[in-house]
C-alpha cells in the first residue's frame, strides 16, 4: 500500500521517484494523486523531501486537489529551453527537467515510471542519463516498486473495491432480469415484435446499466455464446440472436469513476435449459471453482493455485496449459489476476513470475474455465476476493451462481 | 496515413518496426489493427516481408480478423524461456523476443513503439540492444514514424470522424433541449420538484446520449460554470446548481466505439440571458475564431494560427501566452491539436515544435478562449476541422454557436 513506498524505495537503493504521464493510462500516477484528472503531469519524491506534483497550467485546480504541493510546468517553460536547443525538442526537454530535478533534489539512483511509448522512453532517458551524470536512470522489471506497493489494498481501497463489486453485481442482476422477461419462440429468445433478441440487444442494456451507475468500460465486457464461447476474449457478436441451451458467457470488468478500481466477474449460464453434456461441463468448471475457493489462503504462493487447478482439471481429463502450453483446447490461461486500478495487475495466479505469497491486502479474480470452440463451448466462472486485513478471504462478487436462466414461453 | 509508412520507414533508415501493447491503449497499434481488441499484441513489420502480427492464444480470432497473419505467443512459450533463464524474467523475454525476431526477419536499425511503463521500457531496451548486437535499438523523439503517418487521414478515416462529429452533435442538441426544457426559479434552474437542476444531473444526461450512441468517454468532458469556466481544464462541479447568465463551458470528446476516432468541440453559452459585459467577452472570442477560421489554410505550419490568435487577441488588449508564457489570466493555451485515434495527437496548432505545415488530411481542433477564474468567467468555442483531399476545408463540429439558450419562466 502507499505508505509502503518509503520502504519499497529502501530496499531498491532508490533516492528518487519519477512518475510521468496521464492519469486516465497511467495508473501509477493515478494511485498517487487520487482521481485526479491530469493529462501530463510528473510526481517527484526525493528521499527525505515532499512530494511535488507537476501539471499543466489549465489543470493547477485538479493538481492541487489532490493536497500534493503543486508546481505548474510553465515556470519552466518549454519555450525558454527550446529557445537556447535552437528548436531541438530532446535536448530542450532534457533541459528542462534538469533544471526541475535540480530545484528538487533530484539525484542520485532514480526509478522513472508512469506509461510512454516505449521507443521515446529508450531514447529520453538514454539521453537524459548521459546529460545528467548524477542521476543514474533505474527502470525496473515487473513487478516494479508501484506494482510490489498496490498489490496490497489498505482498508479504504477494499472499500472503493466492495462498492464496485457491489455495483456490477447490480448490473448482472438486471441483465439477467432482462433476458428472463423475454420470451422464447422455438430455440430463440425474441422482443415483444417477435424479432430475436440479439447479443447487441444485451450490449445496449448492459451499457444503459452501467452508465447509471458511474461505471466505465475501458475494454468491452464480453457476453459470446457457443463456440465463441469457447475462445476466451471472443467478445461477442453483435447480430447472434441469443439461443436457449447454449453456453453463454458474461465476463463483466468495470471500472468505477468515483474512485477509479476496477472489479471482474464471469458468469456461465444456459437460457431456458442445459443439455446435459453441456450441463456437465458447467458442473466440472464449477467443482474447481470451488475447490480453488476453499484451498486459497494467504501465505501460499498464488501459482500453487494455477497449478491445483491444472491438477483438478487433468485429473477430470481435459488438456491443460500446464502440461501443453501450446493447447487451445481445455483449461488454456492462468487461474486468476490482481484487480485495482488496473483490471490486470500483481499478484498473478500462474507458474510463471516470482513465487510471492499470497498476503492479506491482496485483491485477485479466480477463474477456472474450460474451452472447446469446435464443439461449441465455453464455460468460465469467476469471482474476485480479497483478503482482509486478518487475512480472510472476503468474496467481492457477492452473487449465486446460477447454470439456467429461466426465460417465458 | 498508413500507405505512407513504407516512405516514413525509408527516411528514417529504418530496417523493421516493432509496435507492442495493449490496442485500447497503444493507439498506434490500433492504428495497424484497425479496431481490433488485443490486450497483448505485438506488429513486426521488417522491410521486404508481410508484418506479422503476435497475439495470445486467447485472442486469436481477434488478431486473425485483422487480416494480418497472425502468430501466437504461445508458439514460442515464455515457460521455456523461463526455465533456460532460472526464472529471469527479463532474460527469458529477451531470449523470446530474439527468437521472434531471428525468425522474422527483424534486424538493422529497428523502430520500437507502443506504450509501455517507461522505467521498463528503457531497462528492457537497453538490455535488448546488449543481447543482441544485430539490432540497433531506435527511439524516436515526437513526432515519430506512426504521429506523422496517422496526422494525414485517408478517406476511410475522414469518413469516419465526420461520423463521430455527427453523434457529438447531436449530444450537443439534446443536452440544450434538455436545459431549455427546466424552467428558472430566480436565477437557478430547477427540475419539476423546484429542487436546482445541478452539474451532477446534467453530466448524468450527457453519459446516457453518449451511450445510446455508442460514444464513450476516455476522459471526462468539461461543465463547467462562471469561475470554474474560468480553469480551462476545471470539468466542473456535480453539485453545484446552474445559474442564469453566467459563462457555461461544456466541452465534449468522446470517442465512437465503432472506429475509434475522436470529436472535439466546444460551446460556451449563457442561460436565459447574457450580461453585457460578459457577452463582449464571448463575441470577442467568437470574432477571434471566426477570424482564425477564416484564414486557415494547407500549405502554411500550424503555429502561424498560434501566433494570429495571439495577435488578436493582444490587439483586444487581453494578455497572451505568446507574450508571457507564465500568464494565468488571458489567452493561456495553444490553439488547437490533431484529433484521431488520440483526442491530442499531431498535428499541433502551436508555435512550439516543428514547422511543418498543414495538408489535406489533417484534422485538427481549432479552439480560441479566455480565462478569468477570479473575474468568475471563462469562454471557449471549438470546433473540429478536416482539410480535405483537395485541401478543402471542412468543418466536422456541424453546430450553430448560440450565446444564449432559452429557459422556461
Amino acid at each position: 500500500m502507499k505508505s509502503d513506498i518509503p520502504q519499497l524505495m529502501t530496499e531498491r537503493g532508490l533516492d528518487a521517484l519519477v512518475v510521468y504521464g496521464n492519469t486516465d493510462t497511467s495508473s501509477d500516477l493515478a494511485y498517487l494523486t487520487g482521481g485526479a484528472h491530469l493529462e501530463r503531469a510528473m510526481y517527484l519524491h526525493a528521499r527525505g523531501r515532499e512530494p511535488v506534483l507537476f501539471a499543466s497550467a489549465l489543470e493547477r485546480e485538479n493538481a492541487e486537489a489532490t493536497g500534493i504541493p503543486t508546481r505548474l510546468w510553465s515556470d519552466f517553460p518549454l519555450s525558454r529551453y527550446l529557445q537556447k536547443a535552437e528548436g531541438d525538442l530532446l535536448a530542450a526537454r532534457i533541459a528542462q527537467w534538469q533544471a526541475i530535478f535540480a530545484e528538487n533534489g533530484v539525484q542520485g539512483r532514480v526509478g522513472f515510471y508512469g506509461l510512454a511509448d516505449m521507443g521515446y522512453a529508450f531514447r529520453f532517458l538514454s539521453a537524459l542519463a548521459q546529460a545528467l551524470p548524477d542521476i543514474e536512470v533505474v527502470g525496473e522489471a515487473p513487478p516494479n516498486l508501484f506494482a510490489t506497493a498496490r498489490e496490497t489494498k489498505d482498508a479504504w481501497e477494499l472499500e472503493a473495491m466492495r462498492a464496485a463489486g457491489q455495483a456490477t453485481t447490480e448490473v448482472i442482476a438486471n441483465v439477467f432480469d432482462f433476458l428472463s422477461g423475454h420470451r422464447a419462440q422455438e430455440d430463440m429468445l425474441v422482443k415483444a415484435d417477435g424479432a430475436p433478441l440479439t447479443i447487441g440487444d444485451v450490449k445496449a442494456f448492459i451499457r444503459l446499466e452501467l452508465v447509471k451507475r458511474n461505471l466505465e468500460e475501458t475494454h468491452e465486457n464480453i457476453f459470446s455464446q457457443g463456440r465463441d464461447a469457447g475462445v476466451p476474449h471472443n467478445a461477442g457478436r453483435y447480430d447472434m440472436p441469443l439461443r436457449l441451451g447454449q453456453t453463454i458467457i458474461f465476463d463483466i470488468f468495470p471500472r468505477d469513476r468515483a474512485t477509479g478500481y476496477f472489479h471482474d466477474i464471469t458468469r456461465t449460464f444456459f437460457l431456458g435449459y442445459a443439455p446435459d453434456p453441456l450441463a456437465r461441463k458447467w458442473l466440472d468448471v464449477k467443482r474447481v471453482f470451488d475447490e480453488v475457493m476453499a484451498q486459497i489462503r494467504v501465505g501460499e504462493p498464488g501459482g500453487k493455485y494455477q497449478q491445483m487447478t491444472c491438477d483438478l482439471f487433468e485429473m477430470l481429463n481435459y488438456p491443460t496449459i500446464c502440461s501443453d502450453p501450446q493447447t487451445t483446447v481445455g483449461y488454456i490461461h492462468s487461474l486468476g489476476h490482481g484487480v485495482g486500478l488496473d483490471i490486470h495487475e500483481s499478484p498473478r495466479l500462474s507458474t510463471l513470475g516470482p513465487p510471492t505469497p499470497l498476503r492479506p491486502g491482496h485483491v485477485v479474480s479466480v477463474e477456472p474455465g474450460l474451452y472447446y470452440p469446435d464443439e461449441g463451448w465455453g464455460v468460465r466462472i469467476e469471482d474476485t476476493i480479497a483478503f482482509d486485513e486478518s487475512g480472510r478471504l472476503v468474496n467481492l462478487s457477492d452473487f449465486p451462481y446460477e447454470m439456467v436462466i429461466p426465460v417465458g414461453q
